[in-house]
C-alpha cells in the first residue's frame, strides 16, 4: 500500500540551494511520511536504516512544479488525446512536475458530476504524482449550479472552467457567463475562461475554407490574436460585474497579455496563465512546408505569428502580470493530428508540454535574465498553490509541507527531443531546444520517483488532492470589497409631479 | 412652392471670415439657387433687386452643422420624445445645424422599409432643414438583408445602426453583427453601432434593484464605462473580422474613446462619435439630490462622473481620434420621465442637444484652445459629410456646395436656458452655461431662415437628402485591403501518412 | 529669365483625377504665370500658341511633394554631403517633390545669419525648384536670440532646429532648449528637434567600441530606441513648460512615435516626421555581412532592427499622430562612409531618400490600402504646407495656388535602383523596392521640368520661399490657450504668525 | 546597557494571526534575545519568570514596518526639520514601524563619508529602533566614487540617492548620473533617483513668481507631474544603458508611476516608492484659502492636484508595479514653512508621514479591499527589507528573524490628529482621516516598545543596521543579463576599398 510505503520512507536531501519564491538559502531538507520535518543548514540526523540521503551540493532544492492545465486521455475532436494519467504524470515527474490538474468537462446537457467521477475513475489508477480536476461548465441550468455547489462541498472542487468559444459544443454566452461567474463567487470558486471569441472563429473558419485556405495556417488565420484580447476583456468586465475573481487559461498573445495587466492595474482580480507552448515557441510554426509539422502546433487559441510573443509573455510572467504556468498538455500524434488533413478545422487542437515546462521557463525566463530562481519558483509552483489553495502544504518547501521537491541542476544542459521524451507523442513542439535546467531527481510526497533519468513509479500512487474554497490570496479582496464598495441610494424627495407616457402605435 | 422661391434668393455674404476645415480667409460668398456660385474678396456684384447682403464683418462664415445623430418624436421606452421634426429642426437651426441625420428603427421582426417609410411620413411635412435617415438592424434574416440593399439601392441609405444594447428589445447577438457588418461591407454602407454589453445592463439593472437603489443614479451604477468600453472592443473586433468600417456612435466615456483611439492607431476604419452632452457635462448629475434634475440626464449610455470625461473627449475631438459630433437628441419632459419615478429602468431615456451643440463644443473646445475654429468646422459638420458621403455638396463652403452656411460670432456669448430655448422639452442639461459663439444668422440651401432670433422657416421646407453607398472617405482604404492584403495558402505536399481517430464511448 | 519663360509659359492638365487632401475630383487644370488659373472639369480654352496640354486620363493629378527635411551638400563629420542643391533638387524633381526645406547650421558660437546667408549662397545658384531654410540653434546666448528674431522678420525663416545628440558639437542642454523654444513660442516660429539622447550616445559609444564592436551594428547599439524615446518625451514637456509648438524631425522609432502620439492626445500641439527611410527600411541592414552595405544605413537616430517598425510608423501616419514626411537626405558615398571603417562613431550620418520618398510612401502607403491618395497628398505636401506656412500657395491644387504639380500614375510600377536613380550617389537603400506609384510629369511653377524620365531644368531656376511667422494652422490654439488657460493666484489673507528659520551650520 | 536586557528579555505573543506576505496563520510567536525562537500553533513553553506574555487573540501580528525614506532633523533650506531621530522615531514606533531608513546628504564638493558620519553622529544616541543610512550621490568626482566604494565596502551602505531637481544645490545631470549608476552597478548598490527636471522647475517657478502667483499652489504649478514624469523616464533610461537597478523615491503622480510600470513590464529592473502623503492625501490642498494649511503641503515633489491619484497609486501598489512605501518624513512646523509666506520657493520642503504610513495604507489599501493583510505586510515592510539586503532578518516573521513585530488591530480605528501624534510637528496632513488598523503593541528586537499608547523607549537604544550589496533580490536578474545578453560584433571582411573625406572650410 503506498501511504504505508511513504510512510516509511525517510528522506534527507543535502548541502542543496533551497529555492523558495521569496528566498534562497542552503539548507538540509529531512523528509518522513512524505512531509517535511525539518529544515536548517547541516542537520544532524542520528543515522538509521532506511534513510535515503540525496547530495544535493551545487544544485538548487525547489518546490515540485504544478501544472494547471493539462488534459490527459481526453476526448476532443473524434479522437482521444494521447498521453493518458499515467504516461501524462510520469512525463511530468521526469520534468520536475509532481502535480497536475486536469479538467473534467461534460458534454452540454450533461451532469458536471458524473464528468467530475468519469475524469476521476480514469485518473486515479493511473497517476503516478499528485492530481485535481478543474471542472468545466458548458451549458447552464438550475440543476448545474447545484452540481456546483456539491462539487465543492463535496470534492473538494474550487475552480471551474468556461469556455467562450467552441460553438455549439463547450461554448456558453454571455448571460451563461455571468451566471456561472455569479455562481462561483457565492461558493468561493476561481472562475476561469477560454477566452476567444467563439463566433467569430467559426465565421473566420468558414471564410478562410471559403479562399481555398485548408492547412494548419488557416487555423491561426481564421482567429488572430484580436479574437483571444476580446474574450479576454469581455470575461474580465463580466466577471467585475459578477465581483467575480478571474483566471484567464492559456494566454496566448500580447494583446491578451497586455488587456490581462491593464485589468489588474485598475484593481481587477484576475490571473492569466500562459503556457510552456506561448513561452517557448511561436505561430510561425503554421506557416512550416511541412504539413504534418504546422499541424502539430496545432492547438486552440492558437501560437501567434508575432515572434515576439514569447519573450513578451515572459516579461509579463517575470514582473507579476502574469500568475502562474500550465501546459494545455493535449497530445495528438501525427495519424490523430492527420484526421484534419484536407481541413484545418477538424486538426484535433493539442500540443504537448507537461514534461518539458519547468525547462522551457528556466530557460527561457531565468537563464536569460528575465526572473531569478526565486520567481521560478512562483510561477511554476507557489503561485498555483496560493490560487488553487494548497499553499502551503503544495509550492513551498518548509517544515509541514508535502515533500513535492525537486532537485535541479542550473547548469546542466539537455536538449529536448521526441526521441528522448517520456510523453506517449511522436512530436514534440521544442524539438532541438537547448535548455539549462535540468531536473536530477523528483520526489513525490517524500518518494524519490525519478532520479538520473531512472523512474521509481507506480500507477495509481499519486492521489487526488482536494481544493477546499474561499482561497485567501484570491478571496480576501473580493469578501473585503463586497462588505465597504457596495453603492447606496442617494436620500431624495420622492418625486410628486405629473407622470405621462405617450402612446404610440406604430404601423 | 419652397424649392422656387429659393431658385429665386439670391444672398450675398460680405466680409466675413469664411472658415472651412482647412483654411480661413477673408471672403464674400455669393449664393443663387441655394448653392454657392461665387466666393472670394470683395466680390463686385451687379446690384440687383432681391438680392439679400448679410454684412458678416469680424464675423465668421462657417458650414452649416450637421448633426449626425437625433431621434426626434420617437416612440420609445413607453412614451415619445418631446421634440417632432418641426421643433427639432426649428431648434437645430437656431443653433447653427442645417442638417440632422434621425433614425429609423424598426421593432425586432419588422421591416426595415416600413420603419425608414415611416419615419420619412413623419418627417417630411415637418423638417426645416435638410435631413436624412440612418436606418436599424434590430434582428436578423434574409429578409432583412434584402432590405438593407433596397434600402441603399433605392433610397439613399448608406448606414445602418445595430444596438448591442436594449436586450429582448433592440439587441442584437455577434453573430447578427458580424452578418450585419458583412452586409454593410457589401453594400458600402457605414455600420454604426451602439455600444453597450445589453446582458450586463440587464444584470445591473437587477443587481441594483435588489439592492434598493431605484432613483436616476442607478442608471449609472448598473452600466459602468467598462460596459461601454466591451462593446466597442467587442464591436471593433467583429467589424475587422468583417473588413467593416465601423462608427460607434454617442461616445460617452474616457475607456471607450481610448479603445477607438487604440483601434485607429492599428489602422482600423473606426469613427468615434461624442455627443454634446458627453463634451459639455457629466454623470455627476446622477446624483443630484433633486430627482427631476438626475432624471433629465438618463440616457443611455449614461454621462460618466468622472468629471475629466468631457475634457478628455474633447482632447481626442481635437487631436482625430475621434471624428464627428451629435447629440442624440431624443427629449422627454419631466412628466415623462416620471414614467420611471420609482425605477430607473424605466425612465425614458434621452436628453436635448441639437440646439446647442454648435455652442457647447466652440465653448469647450475653441474658446478653451482645444481646437481652432478649423477643426471646429470639421467636428461639427465637414468629417459627417465625408463619411455619410455629402462632401463637398454638404460640410464646405466652396463654389459648388449647397448654401447651408452660418454667420457664427465667436466673441459674443449666450447663457443657455430651458427658457429660452426652442426646444419642445421644459429642461436643458447644460443650463446656465455660457457660451462663447453665437449663431447670428442660418442659412439653410440659400434661404436666411434665422436671424437675429427670427425664424423664417415653414414646415417641410427641408429636403430628404440621399446618401449614396461607398463613401470615398471611409471606403477606399477598404476596397484596396481587400484587393491586396488577403492570405494565401502555404504550398504544401499533401500528407501521406496514416489517418486515426480514437473512437471514445463516454458513459 | 526664368520668371519671365515661366510668365509666358501656359499649361493645361487634362482629364486627370485632381487629388488634394480633402477630396479627388476629375477636372482640367489651367496654369498661367506659374499659378493656377482655372479648375473644372472639360475647361474650355480658346486654343492658342504656346498652351502646352498634358493629358492625364487615368492618372492622378496630386500637389507636388515637399520634403521638409534634407541636407544638400552639407560639411558634415569631415566629409560633405554629395547631392548639392543641383543634384539634390534634379533628384527631387524625378521623384514628385517640388520644394526642399534645408538646414542651416551654424558651429557652435558662430552666426545663425551667417549660417543662413551662407546655405543660401550654396543653393541659390543650382536649386532646379523651390526651397527653403530651417536654421539650427546649436548654442544659446542674446546674440542668438537677437538672429533669430532677425531671421524671422527679414529672412523668411520660421523654424528653428536644436539638436538634442552630438554632444560637444551640436547639442545643447535642457536649459538652453527652454530658452530656444520661448524664443520660437514668442517670434512665432516652428520648434524642431533631433530627439536624441546625446550623453547616452556618447556613454554608449565608448561602451561598444570598448567591447569590440566597432563596425555599424555598433552605431544602433549605442543609441537604442529608447534613447530616442527618451528624448522625445523631454524635448515635449520642455516645449510644453514655454507653451511651444514642437515638431519631431526625423521619427525613427516605435516607442518614440508613442510618445508623440500620446502627447497629441493630451492635447499637446506636436508634430512628427517620420522619413522615407524609417517608413520604407529597417536597421536589420546594420547587421549586414558586407560592411559597405551595412555602413550605407547609418544615418542619426538609427533605423530599428524591429522589423514592424515601418508598418507601424505608417499605421500612424496614416491616422494623424504623425504628421508630414520628409528623408533627412543627406547622401555619402561608400568612399566617405569608410572614413568609419574602423569605427562606427566615424561614418559620416546620411542616407538617400528626397527622390524616393513619394514612392515609397505610396507603395508602403497607399498600395497597402494603409492609407487613401488624399491622405498621401497631406502626409507628402499638404500637412507641410500648412505647418510651415506655405498653405494654400503649395500643398494644394487649387485655383490661386503655385503650380507645383505632378501627374501621377498609381498603375505603374517602378524599380528603385542606384543604377537608374538621379541622385550623386552610388548606393540606394531602398535598391529593389518595386514601387507602384510612378511621376509621370513634374511641374514646377508652372513649367514643366521632368516629363517621362527627360529632364527640362536650369540650375537656379528654383526659388527661394519665405514663411512668415505664426502659421495659424499651428499657433492658432497655441495663442488661444495663453489668453484663457493662465493660472490665477489663490486670494488669501497674509500670513500674520511667526517666522522662524533654523541656522545649521554643518561641518 | 541595552544589549544585554534585551538578551534577557523573553517574550511570548500568543494566539495572534500570524500575518506574512505570503500567509496568514494562526500562531503563538516565542522570542528571546531579540530574536524569534519559537513559532507554531499553541507553543507550549515552560512557565519562567522573565516571560512577557502578550495575548494577541483575533489580532493580526506583523512585521514592523520599515520606512524607507525620511528626513529627521535635516538641514534644508535655511531651517532644519522638527522631528529629530528621538522625536521621529518614537513617532515611528507609535505607528507601527520599527525601522527608518534616512538619507546623509553631503553638499556639492563635501564629502560623502563625512556627511554619512555627521548624519551617523546625529542618531547613534537618539534613534529608539534600528535604522539605516541611504547616502546622497550631489556631485560627481573619482573622489566621490572611492568614497561609494568605501561606504558599500566599511559601512554597510547599499543605496544611494541622486538628485535629478534643486537645480545648483543637489542636482546631477545626465553625465553624472550615468556615473553614479555604473558606479552603484559595479558595487551591487541600489541606485535612488529623486526624479524630476530640475532645470523646468526653476524655469517655472520663475514663471509663476513672474505671473504674481507666491502661495504654495505656485510651487505645483511650477512643477506639473509631467516634469515628474519626465525625469521618471529619463533616469530609467540612463539606469538602464548602464544596466543598473533603478529605485524611484516618492512616486506622487500618475504618470509618473506609469512610467515605472510600462518600464517593469518590459523587464527593467526598477522600484517605485509611493510614500504616505501620495497614497493618503492630494494636492488640492495647495489651493487651500488658509496659507499655513496649504503651505503645510508643500513637499517636493509635489501632491498632485488630481484627486484619483492617491486611489491609482494604491492599485499600483497593490498590484506589484509599485513595491515600497515610505513617508519622506521631513517635518517642519508652521513658523518654519512662512520663511515662505511671500514666495512659494522658500517654503522649506517636507510633510510628516513615519507615525501615520502604517495606518493610512491599511485605511486606504486594506480596508477598502485594494489589497489584503499580506500585500500590505510585502508593502510596508517585506519588500523593503528584501530590496536593502535585509531580508529575512527584517521584513519577516519566522525563526531567526529580528523581533521587530506589531500586533495590529484591524478593526479598531483612531482618528489621526496633530492633537494626538507623536510627532515633532503642530500640523499633520491627515487630520481627520479616521483609520482602520491601529497598532496595538510595537516590539522592537524583542522589547516591548509601545503598548496601549504607552512608550517604553531609551535614546540610543536602536541601532544602525549594516547593509551588505548585491541584494539578492535586486541583482541577480543584473548580473545574469551580463552574462549572457551582451550584444557581439557582425563577423565581416574588412572594407578594402576607397576611403575619401571631403575637407570643407567654412567661412
Amino acid at each position: 500500500m503506498p501511504p504505508q510505503s511513504q510512510a516509511r520512507q525517510r528522506l534527507l536531501i543535502k548541502g542543496g540551494k533551497v529555492v523558495n519564491d521569496d528566498l534562497s538559502v542552503v539548507a538540509d531538507v529531512y523528509v518522513e511520511d512524505g512531509v517535511v520535518q525539518q529544515m536548517g543548514p547541516n542537520l544532524n540526523l542520528e543515522p538509521s536504516t532506511g534513510l535515503v540521503v540525496l547530495d544535493a551540493t551545487n544544485k538548487l532544492v525547489i518546490p515540485g512544479g504544478i501544472d494547471t492545465h493539462t488534459h490527459m486521455e481526453f476526448p476532443f475532436m473524434g479522437s482521444r488525446s494521447k498521453d493518458d494519467f499515467y504516461t501524462g504524470t510520469k512525463a511530468a515527474i521526469a520534468g520536475g512536475t509532481t502535480m497536475i490538474i486536469d479538467f473534467a468537462i461534460p458534454q452540454k446537457g450533461c451532469s458536471l458530476t458524473e464528468a467530475f467521477d468519469t475524469w476521476k475513475s480514469w485518473a486515479d489508477p493511473k497517476v503516478c504524482c499528485d492530481y485535481s480536476l478543474h471542472v468545466a461548465v458548458t451549458w447552464w441550468s438550475n440543476k448545474v449550479k447545484q452540481e456546483m455547489e456539491s462539487l465543492v462541498q463535496n470534492k473538494g472542487v474550487n475552480s471551474f472552467k468556461m469556455f467562450m468559444a467552441y460553438k455549439d459544443i463547450y461554448m456558453v454566452n454571455d448571460e451563461e457567463l455571468y451566471e456561472a461567474f455569479s455562481c462561483c463567487k457565492e461558493l468561493g470558486a476561481v472562475a476561469q475562461v477560454h477566452a476567444e471569441n467563439g463566433e467569430l472563429i467559426a465565421q473566420g473558419a468558414k471564410k478562410m475554407l471559403a479562399m481555398g485556405i485548408t492547412g494548419p495556417e488557416g487555423h491561426e488565420l481564421c482567429r488572430p490574436e484580436e479574437v483571444e484580447a476580446e474574450a479576454t476583456q469581455r470575461a474580465i468586465t463580466i466577471a467585475n460585474a459578477a465581483n467575480c475573481p478571474l483566471y484567464v487559461v492559456h494566454v496566448m498573445s500580447k494583446s491578451s497579455a497586455k488587456v490581462i495587466s491593464n485589468a489588474r492595474r485598475e484593481g481587477k482580480v484576475v490571473y492569466g496563465e500562459p503556457i510552456a507552448a506561448s513561452l517557448g515557441t511561436d505561430g510561425t510554426n503554421y506557416w512550416n512546408k511541412d504539413w504534418a509539422h504546422a499541424a502539430a502546433y496545432v492547438m486552440g487559441p492558437p501560437l501567434r505569428p508575432d515572434p515576439s510573443t514569447p519573450g513578451f509573455l515572459m516579461n509579463l510572467l517575470a514582473n507579476g502580470d502574469l500568475s502562474v504556468t500550465g501546459t494545455d498538455n493535449c497530445t495528438f500524434d501525427i495519424c490523430q493530428k492527420a484526421l484534419g488533413k484536407d481541413d484545418f478545422t477538424k486538426i484535433p487542437n493539442g500540443v504537448n508540454g507537461v514534461e518539458d515546462r519547468m525547462s522551457v521557463i528556466w530557460e527561457k525566463g531565468v537563464h536569460s535574465g528575465k526572473m531569478d530562481e526565486n520567481r521560478f519558483v512562483a510561477v511554476t509552483s507557489t503561485n498555483a498553490a496560493k490560487i488553487f489553495n494548497l499553499y502551503p502544504k503544495k509550492g513551498r518547501i518548509a517544515v509541514g509541507s508535502d515533500a513535492d521537491i525537486v532537485i535541479w541542476d542550473p547548469k546542466a544542459t539537455r536538449t529536448i527531443s521526441a526521441k528522448t521524451h517520456h510523453q506517449a507523442n511522436n512530436f514534440n513542439i521544442f524539438e532541438g531546444m537547448v535548455c539549462h535546467g535540468v531536473p536530477v531527481v523528483t520526489v513525490s510526497r517524500g518518494k524519490v520517483v525519478y532520479e538520473g533519468g531512472v523512474f521509481n513509479v507506480t500507477a495509481g500512487e499519486g492521489k487526488y488532492v482536494s481544493r477546499p474554497p474561499f482561497p485567501p490570496y484570491v478571496y480576501k479582496r473580493v469578501r473585503q470589497r463586497e462588505q465597504v464598495c457596495q453603492p447606496v441610494p442617494v436620500k431624495r424627495a420622492p418625486y410628486r409631479g405629473t407622470v405621462s407616457g405617450t402612446s404610440v402605435t406604430r404601423k
